[in-house]
């Protein structure tokens, strides 16, 4: 996964150009992808999908033209969407466009200007400094122009067609933990499935704008659940924020599986990443918000600090651990119907007690089945059930698998 | 209004009677005033409005001729509603029909028998500890007659015909807390209202058969929040003790005001002030009971302790504050429906992230508006967003006014 | 109570047999049963009756004919269901049929088999550890038959049909704390009961097979509230288990009970005694748990330390003034409607003020009918009241009961 961050690094990523779609070629080597191009100009609800932008170069140069600030050393360097400009000015008259961190004077802010036009660079404060005042030659080589949204989409079919939706935003240029390494753990996670029960689908998008043109166009009534991923990778502990919804099964499999590992759980709230778009309440699908340190959470936020080693491999590793217990947990979760609810039924005619092992295991193993009789009455499914015997989710479920391959429980 | 306090005080009110058209006179003179007369023998419910009291003169007299206990010298030396009497008795003969407070010796008891025949005279025990054996002379110049119950409302129009009421008790003779200092500050929010959302509605009527009078022969439909208002002026904290309903607007309204102030809220009792009647099971309207020492709850309660000096100018200050802080809230609080529902609407070209002054409010202008549109479903008012957002009131309510101009919330 | 626990004792109960119809007889002494023979086979529900089992003696003897197990003994030392056996076998040949409690040396355990043909023997550690080697002749003179399966019922016929059932097994063989002081309070509480509101049914039935079998033939419809009442003389506290409901009237009237004892609340699990069947999801009554240290949470539990000795005549006592107290709350536990909901009644002129004694008990009495005509909406039973109104049940009981009278509330 980190060999993957740090091949995607230094591509020049906006929420339109040829950066997207070569994030997108990398992904497909990975994983099959269906990719869609939608033009500029296409209404999604309230909004437009805008022109294309792309960029070859971008530099300002002093009055012995050395490159001072130059795009190709760090994509950073440009404000996103800048449009193009050809000009020699004054320190004095340059300043307004450029930005800095004052407070790290070292590092590089992340800046873009999307819906109105405008052009900037972003550098150093130590940089900044350094400048003398003079005259300076200033150039970004960007086109503006219409063309085409690119997302791209990659399905694993279950043995239903309810979906799971798995979202990452691509639309960042040289920030690694945000979101590299959830585009990372995305596609582990997509090669780990087998023969899901749910329909997983993974979408990487750019973010808000391709959110919505998905949201436009896909049927989203087939969407049961959900998971927006982002900073997968630094090594602060899982942050899992819940659906607007506050008690959707996703929620519930996430606390749940993160319950005994160091971690918090946020209430949703109307920032942060594409949680945004599928929880706007028109939509309110049962889709949270998984990432480690949360958004806007950590000072490397945004800046040239977020680089390939902000992001650690064991954290990686740890993300993608705990989402595919929570789609293990989240595809063998049902709501069973106790076929027999007048009274147990018999259980050891049915030869239930004896072909479960070791004392303590069976004696766990009824418990389970128990549980699962009583409480399988429509109203709650096994999660619940886990929760309310305080056993172990495995245990329930292969109670419940028991069961009803004894025709006891259906559903 | 502590002057306002100081001029009501003499009088003597009771549950009908001179005393009240006294003070509805008074009370008429700061602000317009419908003023109701119900004759005596008036079905209300399961209640007849009484016969009127009025009394010109009462005193107990020794043996020489001087009188020991004189009505004229405070109203609270008659038990009220007393009936006439004109006797000679010895001490032992008067004992049964005199009250004091063994407990405070120098102050004089408030007592009524409004519904059974008797009378009686309050006094200190300090009095009555003086007071030689012998025979006494005992007068009570009062009259029990056919008359008028009398009490008096003041609207301040809305832009609504939906009402919010404030129903102050005028039954209390010399008693300053209780509940002059309720009236004199419901005076000065009537005052302070302009053009107000709701249509506010003062009501200052005898307890108990004043409002239940009152809700007999009113439109009580209209009738959609309110608050009881007494003990106002005491030193102690402000305590809300909520409506029947427990979650009604105007709970959630005063809890939300008072939360940054030292407060008490208790929940419904059904016993304390008009509260009982408004919130009993037939009406169960959302009326709450704002007091500053709660009812019965100071030594000087029911006394003649409870006078001028007991009630604080500034308290009285503090307490039109949280009333005037409360009722700006409600009138903003409404429940919106957000139009564009579908993802988040684009604020940018709409102006809505630049016309918003410095950095630090244009982001708690902009957070206000995305939970009011994600929250702005139908189910949420502008306090609920509030208290889920973090945010103050008063931005939430601007963003949703600037959202409602904008086309993008209704409601 | 304890001298029926001690003569009960040394009957050698099973599910079926003749042990449990010479219990029923000496239960027939005390209260006035009815009693049911289900014949062998009978289906109820998923269940089928079992054979009868009769056991006459069993025993192992060594090679001097010297009976090492006795049945005559203890009727622990033989296994439960065990089928006949007469045969001479080595110790080793033996050893797979023998059960002891290695952590507890010198107790016998307590062993069944009913449902898969086996046979054995239960005896102490200990004198395992002193059998040597050898031969032994070993006998169990028991009969598995078709019969019947016994269980008798005793009602106290209520002033409505609604029922309360109190259920106890009956199936344990010499177990003194599991169940006979169950049942020998269960017959107290029977004997105590006069002219009550509902009707109660006392159920003396094996577990599991007796409480399905009742289930499956009578009409459970008229079953309102119920307790399983099981180990109810040890010297732990009360342990109330709720029904699966969680808030049924039983549950709440046994926590208010409880509420200033030593006591411990469990949530429903379904395991323990026959509210597994009386809760099982097709019921669902309204039945929770009596027990002192509850089923399994002690170390003589199915052990022959529970014997007379481990039940203690106080705690016996306190179980029955427990249930006494909660039925008497059940009985008077009502749910009213005030007959004239807007405003206050005026209690005054119906003399509900004067009637009520000294002046404390007076205030009570007084506040206790403004709570139950405020709360009594439908919605609130005098339970509710009890609790929102912080006063005792009795008070508001009374004032429910001189409010009827009144004709100011009805239900």
């Amino acid at each position: 996964m980190h060999a993957l961050v740090e091949r995607l690094y230094p591509l020049c990523r906006s929420i339109t150009g040829d950066g997207v779609r070569a994030t997108l070629d990398i992904i497909g080597e990975h994983i099959a992808l269906d990719r869609h191009e939608v033009p500029t100009g296409t209404q999604v609800f309230d909004w437009t999908v805008p022109q294309e932008w792309n960029i070859r170069d971008a530099w300002i140069a002093d009055a012995d033209g050395k490159r001072v600030v130059d795009f190709a050393e760090s994509n950073l360097h440009v404000v996103g969407y800048s449009v193009p400009v050809s000009a020699t000015m004054s320190l004095a008259e340059l300043r307004p466009h450029l930005h800095t961190l004052p407070d790290r004077p070292s590092w590089v802010p992340y800046r873009t200007s999307y819906y109105s036009p405008a052009w900037g660079f972003c550098l150093a404060q130590e940089t900044l400094d350094a400048l003398p005042e003079g005259d300076y030659e200033v150039r970004i080589d960007s086109t503006l122009a219409d063309g085409h949204l690119s997302y791209g989409e990659h399905v694993v079919p279950g043995q239903v067609a309810d979906e799971v939706i798995v979202s990452c935003h691509i639309c960042h240029p040289s920030l690694a933990n945000d979101n590299l390494a959830g585009v990372a753990v995305a596609i582990a996670v997509a090669k780990a499935l087998v023969n899901p029960w749910y329909t997983y689908r993974f979408l990487f998008m750019p973010g808000t704008i391709g959110a919505i043109t998905w949201l436009a166009r896909d049927d989203v009534d087939r969407v049961e659940h959900g998971v927006v991923l982002a900073c997968a990778g630094d090594r602060g502990d899982l942050t899992y924020k819940r659906s607007r919804r506050g008690d959707a099964e996703i929620d519930r499999v996430l606390e749940h599986v993160l319950r005994d590992r160091p971690h918090r759980i946020l209430d949703f709230s109307p920032y942060g990443y594409d949680e945004r778009q599928f929880c706007s309440p028109g939509f309110n699908l049962g889709v949270g918000s998984l990432t480690r340190t949360p958004y806007a959470g950590y000072p490397e936020y945004h800046t040239s600090a977020d680089n390939p080693d902000f992001v650690s491999p064991a954290a990686m590793e740890d993300t993608l651990a705990v989402l595919r217990e929570a789609f293990a947990v989240l595809d063998r979760n049902r709501r069973y119907t106790n076929l027999s609810p007048y009274g147990e039924p018999q259980l050891g005619k049915r030869g239930l007690y004896d072909s479960l092992g070791g004392r303590s295991d069976a004696k766990q193993a009824q418990m389970a089945m128990l549980w699962v009789l009583n409480l399988s009455d429509g109203d709650h499914d096994l999660l619940d059930i886990t929760r309310r015997s305080g056993l172990e989710f495995d245990a329930v479920a292969a109670a419940a698998d028991a069961l009803r391959d004894a025709g006891l429980v259906a559903g």
